[in-house]
This record gives C-alpha cells, sequence and structure tokens, in this order.
C-alpha cells in the first residue's frame, strides 16, 4: 500500500477526483487535515454537503439559488428590462462583481456545441424565448466566450428573436485594459478597431 | 454579496483554507461539486471527517496509523536494526514507494528551528533515544531535508548518540538523476564529487 492508512488512501481518492487535484496534491490535503482539529474538519465537510443538498436552480433564470427564486431576480431593484445571456453562473458572478450591471440575468447552462452533442433543446433556451414574450424585455445582451461554440449560441438565439423588437447587443471584445496590443491576437485587434469608442467618453456609444 | 448564496460562500470559505486553493479555485470547486450528485458529494464530505477521526499515531514511530503500531512497526517483515529518520508522514511515504527500505522509521513530527522557536523538546526526539537504547538498533539513516534546519537536526541527534555503538548515515546528495550538471547548484556538485560512487557497482560504497 502506498499510503500509511485505508483511511488516508481513501480520502486522498476522493480529494483527487476534484479538479485540478492530483494524487500528490490530494495527499498534501489530506495530511493538511489531519493538522487541524476535529471540528475544523467537520465544518469542512458539513459546507460541502449543505452545499449540495441547498442549493436550488432559479426557476426564472436558472442561476444558483437559495429559494425558488435567486437573489437577482427576486430584487427590487434590478432593471426588468434586460437580460445579460452567459454560460453559467460562474461568468454570472465574474460580471456581478464588477458592480457595472443592474439588469436581469439568463443562464444557458451551456452552450450549443454540435461537436459533443449539445443542441438547443439540452440547454436553457427555450425558457429564454418565454421570459422575452412575457416580460417587458428590451433587450438582451449576450456575454458569451469568443468561442465558436458561443458564436454559434449567439447566432442561433438571435436569429430566433429576429421578429421581436428587442435589442441584440454583445459584451465588447477588444484588448484587455492592461493587456499589450503586440501581444494581443490579430482578431481581436481587428475588432478593437472596429468598434473603436469614443476617447473623450468611452462609456457613451451609438447603440 | 459576492456569491449567489450564502451557503456557496461559506463552502467557498471552507474550501479556501485549504492550502494552494484561493478563492477562484474554492469557487471552482464548489461549482464542480454542485455538478456532482449528493452521493459522491457525501462520500467527499465523509472521507474527511472520517480521515480526522480514525487516524492515530504509531506510539512506537509517530507515523500516521490506524492502530496502535503503524502498518510498518507492526510487520514481521521489516529489518529492525535500522531506523530511517525522516521529518513527516510525507517523507516517510514518499520513501516507501521507492520499495527500496526495509527497515523501520522514526518521524520526527518537523525540524529544530530556532527561528520558529521549535527546539528538540517540541519534537519527536526523546523517543529516538529511548528505541536506540531498548531496540536492537544498529544503524540510523538521516533522511531529513538538505536546509540549515535539516542539517542541525541531524547534527544535534548524531552529537546525542556519539557514545552508543549505532552507525549513523545520511541519504546521498547528489545531482538528481535525470538533471544537468550546468543546472546543478556548487554545493550539491561539490558534495557529488566527494561522495563520488563506484561507476561499475555504484549500490556498493564503504561505510
Amino acid at each position: 500500500m502506498d499510503y500509511p492508512t485505508k483511511t488516508i488512501e481513501n480520502a486522498v481518492n476522493e480529494l483527487s477526483r476534484l479538479p485540478g487535484v492530483g494524487k500528490k496534491s490530494a495527499l498534501r490535503l489530506a495530511l493538511f487535515l489531519l493538522k487541524k482539529n476535529e471540528q475544523e474538519v467537520e465544518d469542512l465537510a458539513n459546507s460541502l454537503i449543505k452545499l449540495k443538498k441547498d442549493t436550488k436552480i432559479c426557476t426564472l433564470c436558472n442561476n444558483l439559488s437559495d429559494n425558488e427564486l435567486c437573489t437577482i431576480c427576486d430584487s427590487k431593484s434590478r432593471d426588468l428590462s434586460t437580460l445579460c445571456i452567459v454560460e453559467d453562473s460562474r461568468d454570472l458572478i465574474a460580471l456581478e462583481k464588477t458592480h457595472q450591471y443592474n439588469g436581469l440575468y439568463h443562464v444557458l447552462g451551456g452552450l450549443i456545441n454540435p461537436m459533443e452533442g449539445i443542441g438547443p433543446s439540452q440547454l436553457n433556451i427555450e425558457n429564454l424565448f418565454n421570459r422575452i414574450e412575457n416580460q417587458p424585455v428590451e433587450e438582451i445582451i449576450f456575454a458569451l466566450n469568443a468561442t465558436p461554440e458561443g458564436e454559434t449560441t449567439s447566432f442561433y438565439i438571435s436569429r430566433k428573436i429576429d421578429k421581436t423588437k428587442v435589442k441584440v447587443t454583445s459584451i465588447a471584445r477588444g484588448v484587455p485594459v492592461g493587456g499589450e496590443l503586440e501581444f494581443t491576437d490579430e482578431i481581436t485587434l481587428a475588432r478593437s478597431l472596429r468598434n473603436r469608442t469614443n476617447y473623450l467618453n468611452p462609456i457613451t456609444n451609438n447603440l
């Protein structure tokens, strides 16, 4: 046996199922936990069980939630006329951290990916059309990855709502703040040229 | 709040206490677990609780153990005349993986480190002297890190058992297998020259 005890081996096996955790880091984590007191290890373990047990999905936007509606959909202060389309809750969290957006979200739960057999019906897309029909949505903003899958998904959705009066926008693609032109790929650079903004007032554009 | 729910925030906080896990990786782990089914998350959580509850310390060598004696000290097939001195169980595990050593171990639980206020009395050193006195120990092998703390600890122990007949050795320091001379520091290179081995039979040396 490669580990001193069966219990350690079992914990290492469980921990090494986590993404980015190999057998060596799993052992390191296990030995770290062995140095903590019993209460601390139980707190960690219970937080994981509770995480899985208590986390629901928002029935409106598909975001992670404690209740039937997530805190964003349930909030009185959000702008109901804008929907930001994201792939998953992680992207939603990243956008929320900017504190720049006050509308609602719509979490697709993935992107259209024919190579992996993921079509629109496996994603939370039908619901989006329902929301656009039944709620006072004026603008949807695509905040999807700039990958073929992201582009395909944006294209599919935009075609489907072509006939509605909803304005369709996408987050800006360009050179990242702090990024160097020299190391930016040419597609990004071309887009950043085409979508150049007013220098003195970059926030306003002519949508 | 930066996270969709309190439960997620709590799990992220707990996970980010682990070594090498920041808030971002913690969130990644939490979202990964949310995609697993309840049983899988419980298996992970319970393996951690069990790890802490069931792991004991071997009363003889201080290794991690299920019982009063660890599997190594309890084994009938190990050579009782050799003790390998290691800093912690992680080093013991690394040595066991080589399948090259059939003696017993002695786990110090740390190294002498005056800067951090760690002296011999905080380590499992007194027990080592008892073992040397009461058991048929013929050789102790230092397998400690080649750091000032490792050297200090080896020196302290070797001075203390100076008058016994026990042979004291240390694992070889040299250029790692696969390593390049050009990139090896000069102290290691000097040691590898001084401790050169017989080319045709590198295992035998004149201890």
